[in-house]
């Protein structure tokens, strides 16, 4: 195996978790106490207060006192940042798992899995019969799709879009360029700020499409930050309403466009700048082909055209955005309307978005890239190839990130699906359907996800949906770093 | 569209294409010859000599008065050179139809493609009933499986693997250093010699184990090229003899390695040039887990475990060496199972051997990749990280070139699959088998290879099957020729 531990001094390590677990702790716990407010306008929901209030406060408490040096980090190198975002999410996962324990009496796998789902805006689900649940819980699993969501994009524009990278080459220049992303601090509140407008605009407009102000607040935050957790069973498709369909494809796409892009919508008041974004192009042109198909494949099997445009327009833009809102039963399409959506949850969002999967960025480099590579085998020795995605020049070395980050992708996409058939004799579609699903954080499911899969699958998926949302490679540098330097650095 | 007409003087290409086109008329022409000596040993055959014997005559006249100018061409670029590999394996095919339709009856797009299928080393086949048609005609698909074979070999070495190349810089390098290839007509000769030798190897390993010698010479010739086309339709699953599976998987096996390996293993006769070779130790690498999981499959369907380990064992080296023999009939395979070897069909054999699919030294080089690249995450700034392979060092470029490469193809392997689950209904599954074995260039099937598949879907199999033996770009870079530069070139 590498030999890590000559470079690495494991004693900075500790200090520097030690204080990032007080903070996600004291973040958590701050997060705990906002479903409680709900008691206000449901009173007779006081009785489940306590589940929220005590774990939050002990959270608040125990984090602040884990973290009481914190002022002292002055310097967290990449490794540490990397290991940082994907001990988050399995540690916010954990705190948060109460509620779901104590009020709907799951096992502790189950409610780590809801967690998991949740913090990740996976959206794949533990729950059934939603309705019976307080409102609380109900908004609890939302509260934490949303704020997974924006915690995401944070994440993916400081952490994961790192220096070298070819889609942090891409969005650092347009920051840039615009000058709103002076430092981190700016970057996160000017990104919050309109994170938060979009959910209120998209309250608003479900409202007013005759939504419950609870359904509106809650399934707001969750097509926005592309999570895609509903407070029933039949997803979006329970209001049959055409309108709040559209609505819902509306938070979808602004959930998966980049937020730099939001920004300068918002800044120029223009929507040039939505269609103008390289991502947002590939979106609609992966959409196109898809949507045809799908609708295509749904009327050989008897569908209405009409509903079949419906259909594959809502759920091709539910997997592509990574959102997994449905309005049918999934499991009942054809086996290719199957693997087009599996294809879709594949490539994902866009980069810098809420959205999951490869993203949009990625897959354009590499088409693009294909073009380069004939190009240099047809002209002759010495014609110059510009490597150039809209205005960006892209080095051999972002091509090649982009191409290791896929390979690695598919890689854990494969092992999935061969677990999946293995353990529970699922047929190839829907093992691919369901990994791709979890592991692209989309949630859309076609009946695999249950309470009662095998223990080990469920810890799969929840190992599937927290790597794909930190981009595997966090994730790979965290395990190596607990399983190969913890020891030796414990021994010294 | 990208500008080549600026860069490129076609009127040199027609010149080319002339010369080229001349010698592979020549080359088939020779080839068909031999099929009709087997009338001294089958003398009721002599009815059929002359479906051999004039299109043989004809395509040697014309090719030798195409081609009279030959000695002229002194320097033939990488592009040309790409375009004629492509472009010999779309004619060759062409010429070789006269045997099906004549004595077959087989319409022209069905025995276009058994003559693609056998000169791509595929076996995908549009007969059936095999033993009712006379020995020369199954002669004529073995032979040009052999010569298929053999000619990938070569290509392979001089064309597809070529300068800047990953693969070219580890088979350059071992070739230098034996120094058996100083130049390409050495190369030819050596590698054409072992060639033979294995061949004959094989026919009296058949013979001494039971076979009949025309069925021992065909499913050598078809085993070490990894063509896979048999004389009956069992495929090797007739002769119901564990001893000669045995030999079919020895033969499987030896015609997916390198032949710069059967070099030296011939050279120093030992066999440690074939164990420490990388891509023999990474083809045991995934054989092993497939087999223990396709056998597990088998048996959880109700297979004993004796059969099933064989079928899976068989199976396994017969897709990942893309062979395509058969022993039982794989569309009752459970799912899991098909979709496993379906995987080995995409890994595919050695690079610069008769094998297809992607090749493993490529799947080695992305697995490395990936351990550099988490390496490059976990190590500080600095620290130096070797890309080596063995005893090769690999540059960015040479990384780029193999991702690039199975990019590509799994992009076609994908278009493959969906046009074939919306044209037939297939599964997905299926679909997946079948595509994988068009384009690895393998051979087993499910059943949706049949001559009542649709005229669309036996063109798209051939245009896979080609594609996937000239690995993708030479035929790129042939189709781009055809359609921008010839138009421009006929203008002027
Ligand atoms: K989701
Ligand atoms: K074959």
């Amino acid at each position: 195996m590498l030999d890590f531990r000559k470079h690495i001094n494991v004693s900075d390590d500790f200090f520097v978790v030690r204080n990032l677990t007080g903070s996600i702790l004291e973040g958590v716990g701050v997060a705990y106490l906002v479903p409680a407010l709900l008691v206000w306008a449901y009173p007779d929901e006081i009785k489940y207060v306590p589940y929220f209030a005590l774990p939050g406060m002990a959270s608040i408490l125990f984090g602040a006192w884990l973290s009481r040096h914190s002022s002292k980090i002055e310097d967290v190198n990449l490794r540490q940042a990397m290991v940082a975002a994907a001990f988050t999410w399995l540690l916010a996962s954990l705190v948060s798992v109460v509620p779901f324990m104590k009020i709907a009496h799951m096992p502790l796998l189950d409610s780590y899995f809801e967690c998991m789902s949740a913090w990740t805006g996976t959206g794949l689900t533990m729950m059934s019969n939603l309705q019976s649940y307080p409102k609380m819980l109900l908004f609890w699993r939302a509260w934490m799709q949303w704020l997974g969501g924006i915690g995401i994009v944070l994440v993916a524009l400081t952490v994961l879009i790192r220096p070298g990278v070819a889609a942090a080459r891409l969005y650092r220049a347009e920051a840039r360029s615009e000058r709103i992303l002076p430092n981190l601090v700016n970057t996160a509140k000017v990104i919050f700020e309109i994170y938060l407008v979009l959910t209120l605009v998209g309250v608003y407009l479900y409202y007013i499409n005759g939504m419950g102000l609870f359904d509106a607040l809650t399934h707001s935050m969750t097509g926005l930050g592309t999570g895609g957790m509903s407070t029933h069973d039949e997803s979006i498709g329970f209001f049959h309403s055409p309108a709040i369909n559209a609505v819902t494809i509306f938070l979808m796409i602004m959930g998966a466009v980049n937020f730099t892009v939001h920004y300068r919508v918002f800044k120029n008041r223009s929507l040039k700048p939505f269609f103008a974004d390289i991502q947002v192009r590939y979106m609609f042109f992966f959409l196109i082909p898809a949507v045809s198909l799908i609708a295509y494949s749904l009327v050989q099997v008897g569908d209405s055209l009409a509903n079949a445009l419906q259909g594959a327009v809502f759920h091709a833009v539910s997997a592509i955005s990574c959102t997994g809102f449905q309005i049918s039963d999934l499991s009942k399409y054809p086996e290719v309307g199957k693997f087009l959506l599996a294809v879709l949850m594949v490539i994902g969002g866009g980069a810098g978005s809420t959205a999951g999967g490869i993203k949009l960025i990625r897959i354009t480099l590499m088409y693009e890239s294909l073009k380069w590579t004939i190009e240099s085998a047809i002209l002759p020795k010495g014609a110059v190839i510009k490597r150039k995605v809209g205005n960006y020049v892209f080095s051999e070395e972002d091509i090649q990130e982009v191409m290791s980050f896929t390979m690695t992708y598919v890689a854990f996409l494969l092992a999935g699906v061969l677990y999946t058939m293995l353990r529970v004799h699922a047929n190839l579609a829907d093992a691919l359907f369901e990994v791709a699903s979890a592991q692209g954080n989309v949630g859309l499911s076609v009946g695999i996800t249950s309470p009662a899969m095998p223990a080990d699958l469920k810890f799969v998926y929840i190992l599937l949906m927290w790597i794909g949302r930190l981009e595997i490679f966090s994730t790979l540098v965290f395990i190596i770093s607990v399983f190969f330097l913890l020891p030796g650095g414990l021994r010294r």
